[in-house]
């Protein structure tokens, strides 16, 4: 198993990336990583040289280039001859810290679609709370700007490979996203794809789920355009980051009485910022790709690298994306 | 002033309605109210006749009919004669808590657009935290599932109108909810949108917020199409309480220090709650009608009702449906 590693991308890099990749290696010695970037700077990080090898370049796709230019001209950059190595047979699966419009041109252009599926899309695994707090897969959540009902069924039926194979979830409900729960709710492309997901004969379609009832675990996969995705996921971010900074301020500003309600809550406040934390079920995945890309968030620290690494571990190991492959390539031979 | 008020809608009528209307009252003795619905229910909880009607119906549009059915067939329910009254020129506003959808189409129908306005929307004003805790308006929350981008500036007009009248900020900022900060950033909606906004005169349009950005107060007034304002609506709402549970889950579950440091933040945690709540900024307005019509949460209690008593009261007080409908008047001149 071996993992292409752009070492540079992010706002750490390569520090908390390669620590990551050290911290990953402990737990999955097996694993044979390629990490691409300026030599010098990842091998003060790397602290044990097994199974790693360092490709030097001094060029680097920077967060804010635009990414179909960037992707063009910047050809031996990192994350593009990470692509490449998986492109080539090098390697089996791309991570990736760094711009995400140039990581889905590159997966795009660079690893390639499976064939059957137009529009892949960018997932990740959010948390849920209550009872059954499995979290759920959503996408997309903005690697297309506008989509299909027929996209939207892609999604539903990689959002239930992934979440059986990866995940280990049994037979895993599929919502669709929508702003009521009746079927005759919603906008033009939800109508239709409700219509389009109720007769898609691979997945367990439960219905419309409304947003207010994602985070209690409503479905084990959530389907939506990338537009309405997008804005969801942010809205999310920002919500939990506003609380959490609303609830500290108000400690400081309660006086000693409240600092030490604050110390003696502390177990439980770092319990519920836990439960918030998704970075544990790894990073987002660029999904419909002939290989595993993924991506995590550009601050991200070791722990975080750790985790996606695992993650791509486990899409490897359970061959979610041969699946989608060959459940594709069935699905073309029964219609012939 | 008259309000004509829907004293029937709502999980919690007629009790939580009057008993809001009597709160108001107090504050805002000139008020004349008609109440609409079951008089005898009604009268139970009216404690001061002065300025106050009942008119009598035994019908009611309940929160689970088919909106466009019940407004054809329920002519006689205490919505639809509420919205009557101000077609008649007997009120000058409505307030209900009762079905959304069939409000709305009671809006459209009875009470009838402000002739240049193509797709009257729904808007409410959200918490925001932070230094500039200010609030900020927040349209299509679902009145439409699609729009065009000609209604979006139909709404970054009517914000405007909203924000400085009602609200008192001078020279609001105009953010279009998209996926990107960049002008080139979007769907096919949001791009075009973009340029419309910033071609439009009579807006301070600072070009394009995030979700993320949201709660933050990045604008004053926010746009977006029915079916996001929607989806992110309820993500926040969703998120919001999501956390409140698991923090109190949390500290329940922390045992008896966890419960002593609950009781010592019992203040914060108290602050934290009342800057969630958005009940005191009113209720959602379906806004580009030539009457306010507003609505508040079914599951409301007394306060709520009588924070939109005060706000149908400062929209009736500064004419921001009559400015509305000068400043398309006089931009029809101006075109001419």
């Amino acid at each position: 198993m071996r993992i292409a590693v752009d070492a540079m991308g992010g706002d750490n890099a390569p520090k908390a990336i390669v620590e990551g990749v050290m911290l990953a290696k402990k737990e999955l010695p097996s694993i044979e990583f390629q990490l691409f970037g300026k030599e010098e700077e990842i091998k003060q990080y790397v602290t044990d040289m097994e199974n790693v090898t360092i490709i030097h370049t001094d060029v680097k796709i920077e967060s804010d280039d635009e990414p179909v230019k960037a992707v063009r001209r910047k050809k031996d950059a990192s994350m593009m001859l990470a692509a490449k190595a998986v492109k080539d047979g090098e390697a089996d699966a791309v991570f990736s810290a760094g711009n995400t419009g140039a990581l889905l041109a590159a997966g795009l252009l660079v690893v390639g679609r499976i064939p059957q599926i137009e529009r892949p899309g960018l997932m990740t695994t959010l948390p849920t709370f209550g009872k059954n707090n499995q979290g759920f897969d959503f996408m997309d959540l903005g690697a297309n700007a506008e989509n299909k009902p027929e996209h939207l069924v892609e999604y539903a039926v990689m959002g239930t490979h992934y979440a059986k194979q990866v995940r280990g979830i049994t037979n895993p409900r599929v919502g669709l996203l929508n702003n009521g729960e009746e079927e005759t709710k919603g906008n033009e492309l939800t109508k239709s794809t409700y219509q389009l997901l109720k007769n898609e004969p691979s997945i367990n379609f439960i219905g419309n789920v409304e947003a207010r009832e994602l985070l209690s675990g409503v479905a084990d996969v959530v389907v939506t355009d990338g537009f309405t995705g997008n804005a969801v996921l942010k809205t999310i971010e920002g919500t939990a980051l506003g609380i959490m900074s609303i609830l500290k301020e108000s400690i400081l500003d309660s006086g000693i009485k409240g600092k030490m309600g604050a110390v003696l809550l502390k177990d439980a406040l770092k319990n519920v910022k836990g439960s918030l934390d998704y970075s544990a079920y790894g990073g987002a995945v660029l999904f419909g790709l002939k290989a595993p890309v993924v991506k995590t968030h550009g601050s991200t620290g070791p722990e975080a690298v750790a985790y996606t690494i695992k993650q791509i571990h486990t899409m490897l190991e359970t061959n979610v994306t041969d699946g989608l492959v060959s459940y594709y390539a069935h699905k073309d031979e029964t219609s012939k």
